[in-house]
């Protein structure tokens, strides 16, 4: 069995390689009636596209959207969605001399094992471009959830950069749009800059942890035992590329934590309960609470460095592996968006999964 | 949409509250002639099973399981198989007092918002006495595992309580099961008793990191790009009661890395390819590499402690609620076992997956 | 894979094998809050029960259900209910000269080919016992049903067994329920008795046709394209032991009319649409009309005869084989019930599937 | 939940209206290193081609097919295909006066009920056009059967058009090539033209029983008891526009037979057990038994005719309905390469879940 596709109720499949002509994702699932146009879904994209700063790869991609079905006079029709991105900047001459060898901490070996054959141009199937697809998803997603709850708004940004660490009293998500790490301080943007500027001189490059916080999630989101909220929102982010660990709220922190410490506890608001405290990640039982939803992640250093690492080929020989070719010194950047996608997608999915089974009717407190 | 299904190829579902007259889990998937004994499951039950030291709940469940189908004349048949354990020591009555108020940190109040009903008695569904079914359910793959590919072993075991950290250098898997804690490494276990004595008679609990890690996995074994092993891996840690963070090989410290220093060198070796680290936890692009596989997971402190918080009841009134009732101090100690499960399940599933696609063929290396 | 698994949303698990300790069903994706008990759904199991009239095997199964989980206090709560049914009367030695003799018609032979070993007593998972745990599971869906739609009603009866027909200008759905055979003509109830009498006389058994009206059903559900109604409501109906044929409406009948006869003209009534005739038998491109949903399905006859039929064994040596044991000489009478449970748990899985894409949102005519 | 892909290891996902710019499928689960081109799948394609007969709609379609992911140097990859055929030849002004009214027996109505909005242009996502991107699946399906299991071949021929009867005494499947009806009977062709024609000039059309036989499948594929060969390759059917019943070797007329009768009887051959008689259409307890299975279905007629029929437009308004544009005034012919290609798709399914579940393993007979 492959698997492509991502959600249960709003569901995803992405196709495409690196250097193929084009790649893309079949939506399923998508409510009807809801307004959807290639000009919304392309404001997402360009968040990830690649080229726009010295700090991301510099292949000059359009990534421009084409909605081949299940949206008609600008409306979606509760049929298939297929979206479409075409390839225009394949420069494949620079991956010759990967097509037989393994860049160490890439996928090319295990590729190799598990199929035998596999397109090596631009990492082919496990390049990060996949994960354009999934933001055009997560731009249907984010359609959907703006007619279904409108306040609902999710945020990705950097906290970490190698040794650059978010300072978090000065966490301002207003920031996040107007630099090009997604950095929620706007003031530490030239320090951030000057660093990562260090990693690519030296032919290196360097690891990152993101966080995704959704404001306006309202209570009850979560199919216990097996698709709990954060069940889902793990298995979101360690399937976008190079990503090595998830944390909900505290986090690997809880290990140090005691009960007393711990319990967010709960006094009642003009509104309904209101927690006092946060360390759950907006989420108890895999159920959403109604707070914040908070999900971070770390992603390691791009394995393509033009510094050489030992390594073998697919004949068996002992090598020197120094990749040429465009690539980012930082892909934790570019994993921003494409965060925020997967959030908006396992959202929006636990949003129609509860409104199949319960159909959105709630317990009452008071 | 309810979920109470893990995995594709082979799926259990469970089900059962902790109050009920039993629980269990259908199994799916199974391949036929696997030599299975209610023996042999017990013995992965009794690991998992309260009230076997004074660091554990004093609830006294023999969790004895049942094999009610699938299974004729000692051997699977390839139907379903039905695992049921009977509950025992239901001291219902101590929970009288939480039927209505709602424990900080706990699902009390996100299953009363979602579903407006729910079995208050020990947590209901909520409970990790469902963990019980989980481990049956491994036990079943780990039959499989052994007649599939004898050499694999999954080995749990803790690697922080608290304040109380394992010493890396000192790790000996085999003195995990000599020892209350799943510890790897014996000459500590005095000074964690005396630790979590401490938390206990604090009306106190506290949180723990749990690592496993399974050797001999064969290289292939993921379905990317939803269904990556880390992926599944993931998934499955994270949908365990309490867990707050997953992390495979350097996890979290992924982020502070540089591309030099993180890629896993290769080098060829008598029987083929040979890493000179494991930065990767033996997963690169959501495929196994061959290497030992290493995912470690936090989990967040109980949330049922004597020390009053300040929290609601559904009448909406602001209470103090102290929890009585027989709880583990640290509910991570009990969650090693069930990872042990929930790692077999993954890798039995991805084994089946991958038989299906690719028949079990591999690219040749040499 | 193997697949015990039925539905979408409201999905159900079957288990157990005709001559084990019992059998179930575990059913997940039950809304919360529905009144469920298990007198209500012993009231559909006694209709399936065998040793009830002469004419259906003398086996004598009470078949008592138990809930072991997911309904509190008379009440269900949105997670897994598991539904158990002992075996108390498995007179297993009366198969044991089937325990390596393939019954011609049966799937003795293909269960010995595919997994190699099996449980033979009574046709072991094989066994149309396995359909109690069918009607368990439906009986939840009904109490769904009745919960959100409550006009809804599902009735089957036969309208075929071997040379007798229903006579449709005769038929009476109130007498369903008053004979045996769950016949729409009361007068017609000798007529079919006398010649089954003479079938079982003769040593053989005979094939039957039983119908399916679904009343009261919403226009708008299936979810095209390959979750159409009807391709739902064919699986559900061919999934039944015995079965070789599923019609919709016309059924294969459609193949001889035109396309100016076939049309079901169109008026406007006083609360919307009406339908001049029904040949779609209520289903239009996958999704419900509104009308009467008219499901048509023939059964072949019992293999398990006691005339002798030539057949092979085990060690590929030709013998006759002679079916000794309790079966019914037409089973076709038994599945009536269990089809009735297939159409609620399609419906409702449909209603929900609705629920969660569309959120029930209509188009409007006039 | 919506539901556009069909397939548990070897899925499709479909996509595309019938007046949009594309459609297309999305495959994924395709074992790697298979050959494949876009000329093989192209074959497929041009059986079931609009406009290459008189007897077929005039709408020219050249239906190519792209491959733009998962096949690398003429090899299949193992990651997700995806085939897109562009429309060319859309008429879309033909449809303007159907965009408010329901042609009766069309799914217009129940599309518009169910989503509230609809591509009437041309039937939208309703039109059997969607097949086309069936074909190009099941085309690569039958890629992959060729590898795996070479002897299995896949045959779809008309039995019954209207009035028109398939004589099984004359039955030749090699004649099916070779005339515009896929009839195995040279012979009658032109018979069957003449009536064709007259149901044409009448303002008519017609339905059509389609049979599908597959040779060589090995024995022991099935999943039961809710992925049984039958059940699925039954779903597969009904899928199919306009298909309103399926049947499994006898069908229907099993319900007339008695069990002496309906036994297939078994001896010893030279290669194993050996059937004398095919009652069961090719599958015993949802397992194939290695003899030809042979399914059968029939098709209503088009519901688009020239001739005037009541109905009601959106507005609530009591119209006849004429419909213009290029329509097949039977169906029926055209889902003969359609049904192949399902029945591909099912076989194929089951091949993989097999070598997932028993590895393929078999039970030995003497």
């Amino acid at each position: 069995m492959s698997y492509n596709t991502f959600g249960r109720e709003f569901r995803f499949t992405t196709w495409g390689e690196s250097h193929g002509p084009a790649l893309g994702a079949t939506v399923d699932g998508v409510p009807p009636g809801v307004p959807l146009t290639k000009d919304y879904i392309q404001r997402f994209m360009d968040r990830r596209r690649p080229g726009t700063s010295k700090h991301t790869t510099q292949r000059r991609e359009p990534d421009q959207v084409r909605i081949l079905s299940g949206v008609f006079e600008g409306v979606t029709t509760g049929t298939s969605i297929q979206l479409m991105i075409e390839n225009t900047d394949q420069r494949s001459k620079d991956y010759g001399d990967i097509a037989t060898s393994f860049r160490p901490g890439h996928a090319d070996i295990t590729y190799h094992l598990k199929y035998g054959v596999r397109d090596y141009r631009g990492g082919g199937r496990s390049s990060a471009r996949e994960t354009a697809a999934r933001v055009a998803a997560g731009a249907v997603a984010q359609a959907v959830l703006g007619a279904l709850v409108p306040d609902l708004k999710i945020t990705g940004y950097m906290v970490q950069m190698g040794a650059m660490h978010l300072d978090r009293a000065r966490l301002d998500l207003s920031a996040v749009d107007d630099n090009p790490f997604f950095l929620p301080d706007a003031d530490a943007v030239q320090a951030w800059s000057d660093y990562l500027d260090g990693i690519r001189k030296d032919q290196n490059s360097v690891g990152a942890a993101i966080e995704v916080c959704v404001q306006g999630c309202p209570a009850g989101l979560g199919a216990p035992v097996y698709a709990k909220l954060d069940t889902d929102l793990a298995a979101a982010m360690m399937s976008i590329n190079a990503v090595k660990a998830v944390e909900i709220g505290e986090g690997m922190a809880s290990a140090a934590l005691t009960g007393v410490d711990n319990a967010d506890e709960i006094r009642m608001g003009p509104d309904g309960p209101e927690f006092l405290s946060n360390h759950a990640g907006g989420i108890l039982g895999g159920i959403s609470t109604g707070q914040d939803i908070v999900v971070r992640f770390a992603i390691k250093p791009t394995s393509s460095i033009t510094t050489p690492r030992r390594s073998i080929n697919a004949r068996g020989e002992e090598i020197d592996v120094i990749t040429k070719g465009r690539h980012d010194p930082c892909v934790g950047i570019r994993a921003v968006p494409v965060a925020e996608a997967m959030a908006a997608c396992v959202i929006l999915d636990h949003l129609l999964m509860d409104r199949a089974q319960t159909g959105g009717v709630r317990g009452q407190i008071g």
